[in-house]
């Protein structure tokens, strides 16, 4: 993102932070182009189909039009959502038009990461299976391979413990998903002990895309730490000069996608 | 379960208990709501799309309208079961209506641990090969992902040869099964050597998902071992916080049983 | 199989083995149950769908009529098997009527095992890959899932250097086939070194049920190793005593049939 | 390859290369038979089916008429490959006829090999996962399976860090594919630091036979590592004598063809 964008957008997001309040029901940010919700959706299925969601993960948005509202599917499996089922959330996670539908209990890591990061329009939620490993040992994530090399910056864990002291393991509050937007900083993930991770990104493909290669990153590194000896990880100079140039999203999405949206 | 749920239920079953007897075809409790049986069938088609049960495993559910009888499927292959193939059984594991149906060796895990266990709806016995490893070893299984958080108070491990000295492995007396229900105990997965696990639960979603969440954390825990150093296990204090609720069933149930079914 | 059958084969064995030989092209066994043929097409297919067979294993069953001939497909990869691709060929692995078809370049694995084992009426070769690493370690394959308990009795492994030198690695030859027949001896499977097993079994329905246990076994028993500690292995008194009684074949063969037919 | 059509191939190479200069816009080596073409089209497909290619990877055949050009398809994914999208290069990589499609960033790999292996009709860049903990650990990798024996001269490991100091990983310039094709050598397969391999052959089927085992060696190798103790690796003298005769093509390449092209 160019400096000039980051502080249009910054500006933006301040100006909408001190508008007039919502009551108990905020109002919609209006409506958003049917071409993001369907990326939206396709992130939901590509996440599942690629093994990175499993029942109980999410994925949302931001609103293009406001930046304190975001967009996340009702409480469901993520390899069912549809276009139908996205609900939108104030920053504080109450639901502009809830109806009947139940609400994800940890949709405040959304709402609060949004608060935080202002450059960030995706935020992904996930158990994804290879990390949980390195989020309950002492053995730090770093990059091994060059399609998650976006790591060098280094992947904290968030102890829940910490900021809420004996809990149900649920990032259920305003309170504990602020501690743990602080715990991500200015990282694109962090890692959720026994639980799993948070992925954030300047759009939802490219945080698809750093979900799936997070996942993949943590496997290969399991393997390579089990062959023994030093690991030669990515250094940060090389991955400084990656995320100059990361790749465009395309490729991988579209037929990730292509495969997804056939199940 | 509140205490009024479990005095009832207990006082319910013990009557039923001394009811008396059936001679060598027991009575059959009664019809049962096809919804219910509709739950039997999907748990048996889950539990084998997502690995747990092989070609081998089982799962039942107790009579609802009878403490004293189980419903199970006909021994088959569980990806394959319907609703047609589902028999009823007494706590002794008498058929009610055996016509020429081939009925499973070891279901008599689950009358005894039904009558061990009178606030246990539905019994799970599968090969679930990521726990194997647990049951051979010395590595006592400890919850490291929050959705088993369940296993905190502890995964006992049943050794045949303790209760029967050598036999063909196969539980398949009400001997070797009361032994096994002793080793479960009060816990809701036992583990057994060399063969596989019991899981149980208050309702068949439940177990169902109990089942899944073991095999994962079993997994999980495997990797976070071979990465070495101190685990940082979820605490006996947060697996009672998240004993107190632990979720809805829908979310996961719903979205694997449309993958199931679709088979 | 009783003591009975066992000499009543033994001596029909003899018998035909010493009958006047063929000449270039050996006679035919004659017609087969097409059932038989479906079993054989089945277990190529099953073996195939669960991970034991890659592109290059094959299946036989010896002639149920004459136990000098042997059934195996033409040179193919085993999940496109059908009826018309089964040939017929005698102990020392002529064809009997070969047409234009390319027959398998380690067919004598299959002729000098039936010669060497009148009990055998099913051979089975394999890249089964999670056997392959006790074949090249010093690690033995030992039982330690119930279902795989047939494996008690030991797993020899075969080093074709210590046969016939520096080699190919393929068993392409009567000597190095009879070589490792007399590896195998009396059990159920044997490795190969680098390469992978055979599995033999009294009739194609065993024989498939072994070599997918074997190959479970082997997963499971890497993972209990990693893990550490002292294996609890199933003991020889066990194994011993779930040899009486296998258990019936079809379960898991019906519904892995269905699965892999479905392909 | 008999040395006397390697002579040959060797002289049309050196005749070619010195031919009058393409300008910017390389001639054509013409029309290429349409089932070759499909090999292309079907190694794509079979190298995603199979778990070697992720969305990122590339095949490509030297031209059949003019081996200073090369066809390889548009910058897409491999699972997704149509004949539509194959694109011709000359060995500088510079398209024949790009229209307005995206070219591979690294299709500089494919053009340095043909100028460096007159032998290589076809070449195979994947991010193959098994492989990628050989390549950054000091861990060789070493056929430990018959069907990848031909790694016994040894998988050299190419440090980007070497040829261009920090970079973003890519092999993205002629001057960092040179450097790779000379660490590949005269071999069948080069690794590449934190990022995946290459594969060549001498015709496209064979390629990705060899694609296909170098991932599969590559995890059986890891889990025997794991078991500990000395491995049994196949020795220089088997390798060199499987060389002599590798197996023909068809068996893998038809049932994983017809496999892939299903999807």
């Amino acid at each position: 993102m160019s400096f000039l964008r980051f502080a249009l957008m910054s500006a933006m997001f301040l100006m909408m932070s001190v508008a007039p309040g919502h009551a108990q029901t905020p109002a919609s940010g209006g409506p958003v182009d049917p071409a993001l919700i369907d990326d939206l959706v396709a992130a939901n299925r590509i996440l599942a189909d690629q093994g990175v969601l499993d029942a109980y993960g999410h994925v949302s948005i931001r609103h293009p039009a406001n930046p304190n509202r975001y967009l996340i599917s009702r409480a469901m499996s993520p390899a069912d959502v549809t276009a139908a089922d996205i609900m939108e959330f104030d920053l504080d996670s109450n639901p502009v038009d809830r109806r009947d539908r139940s609400m994800f209990l940890e949709r405040f890591i959304h709402g609060e990461i949004y608060k935080a990061r202002p450059d960030v329009m995706a935020v992904i939620h996930s158990h994804s299976p290879g990390v949980i490993p390195f989020g309950i040992t002492n053995v730090p994530m770093r990059p091994v391979f060059h399609t998650a090399s976006f790591l060098w910056v280094g992947v904290p864990v968030f102890e829940i413990r910490d900021a809420g002291g004996a809990t149900n393991m649920l990032v259920g509050s305003g309170d504990l998903a602020k501690a743990l937007a602080k715990t991500l900083g200015d990282k694109p993930v962090a890692l959720i002990r026994g639980h799993g991770n948070v992925v954030v990104g300047p759009n939802v493909k490219r945080a698809t895309i750093r979900a799936v290669y997070t996942e993949v990153n943590a496997r290969l590194q399991t393997i390579a730490l089990g062959l023994g000896g030093p690991i030669n990880y990515i250094s940060p100079e090389e991955g400084a000069l990656r995320d100059k140039g990361p790749g465009e999203e395309g490729r991988a999405w579209d037929g990730w996608k292509k495969k997804a949206m056939q199940k």
